[in-house]
């Protein structure tokens, strides 16, 4: 069975959603971010990077969004969610989500973890101020081409969509009003309320369990 | 046939390499940075982005190195450049792309491309200072676990070699020596003996066609 490893407000929340709606037997685990679990030793054994998704499977462990998403559509073909026989338009869909990965979440990063690039504590508050305008930058895009609509592909869901939808959270955080990129927020609308968004989303954002 | 849009000294470079050991029947177009070609009207109708690489199919146009990367190896199976029929090992190929396009390659760029994450002359150049440390934490991880030998899965050639050799192409200018990474040193001066590499590398250095 596979186990995820996953973190509240973070991007593991893609991948969840995507084993939950491709019918996969699983099961997850909750690393808390507030302690620095995620750069605890045992962690670091499952991860090296420290970071969060991770994914236990039977042949090892996997890691990285964009792989992790593309391995659940290729192990889980009946769910559909990629066009799998099709390298074009399966490129499409990895070119939509690498996208995400490496311009629209690291533009956004900045504004909470700017100390990956940048130690003096100026530069990460001017880090922090071009937030709006870099990820809105990425929205445009996103507003007037790449998101084909009612799905980010088209009419097919895909493992796109889960992807825009985890970013879409932190449309607020960084300084975006979603009422500016309409097309983005009728897409997270729509994503909430299907049910297998609404069932990981309570799960995530359930309290932790405290240990006695 | 496809055409590849590239310049020298990007990460374009992974797909080209890619592309002539596929066997693929293929020609390049050099965008010039120096002339900011990249944000040229006729170059953002091919790639909103304003980046490269850009790949047009018969089908149309693909962005994005590890999507490209993948449709290569899935167009051409002969060429055995990643493990097609099974997900486990495509999601490790898969994962270790992800990695240079969003955590070592967003690092580098720290070094060139400050302004997009800050508008503040002393932010970024605090961010160049922080490039030789942030880029060699990248290093660590391919040099101690990411990196199998003698190629980047282990005995297979795939489509992580060209994209390790390309990124490696800057750790010099990155601040780096590399005999600080001895298997990532080595890896580049084997990929450097491999004919496509040759070839492909001699293209992109040579001066450009000065048009009349």
């Amino acid at each position: 069975m596979i186990k995820l490893y996953y973190a509240p407000h973070t991007c593991s929340l893609a991948s969840h959603i995507a084993l939950e709606e491709a019918g996969a037997a699983y099961s997850t685990l909750r690393i808390n971010f507030a302690s620095n679990e995620q750069r605890s030793p045992e962690y670091l054994a499952i991860n090296p990077k420290g970071r969060v998704p991770a994914m236990v499977t039977e042949r090892g462990i996997l890691t990285e969004t964009p792989a992790m998403l593309a391995f659940i559509a290729q192990s889980f073909p009946q769910a559909r969610m990629a066009p799998l026989d099709d390298p074009f338009a399966f490129a499409q869909v990895q070119a939509f989500n690498s996208y995400l990965c490496a311009t629209l979440h690291v533009a956004h990063a900045h504004r909470m973890r700017g100390h990956r690039w940048a130690d003096d504590p100026a530069a990460i508050a001017a880090m922090q101020r071009k937030v709006p305008q870099s990820v809105a930058a990425c929205y445009e895009l996103i507003e007037n081409g790449m998101l084909k609509g009612p799905w980010v592909m088209g009419d097919a869901y895909t493992i796109c969509d889960p992807y825009l939808f985890t970013v879409a959270q932190w449309l607020e955080g960084d300084g975006i009003e979603p009422a500016q990129f309409p097309r983005v927020a009728d897409h997270r609308r729509r994503m909430s309320g299907r049910p297998a968004v609404r069932k990981v989303v309570a799960e995530e954002l359930a309290p932790a369990i405290v240990e006695a």
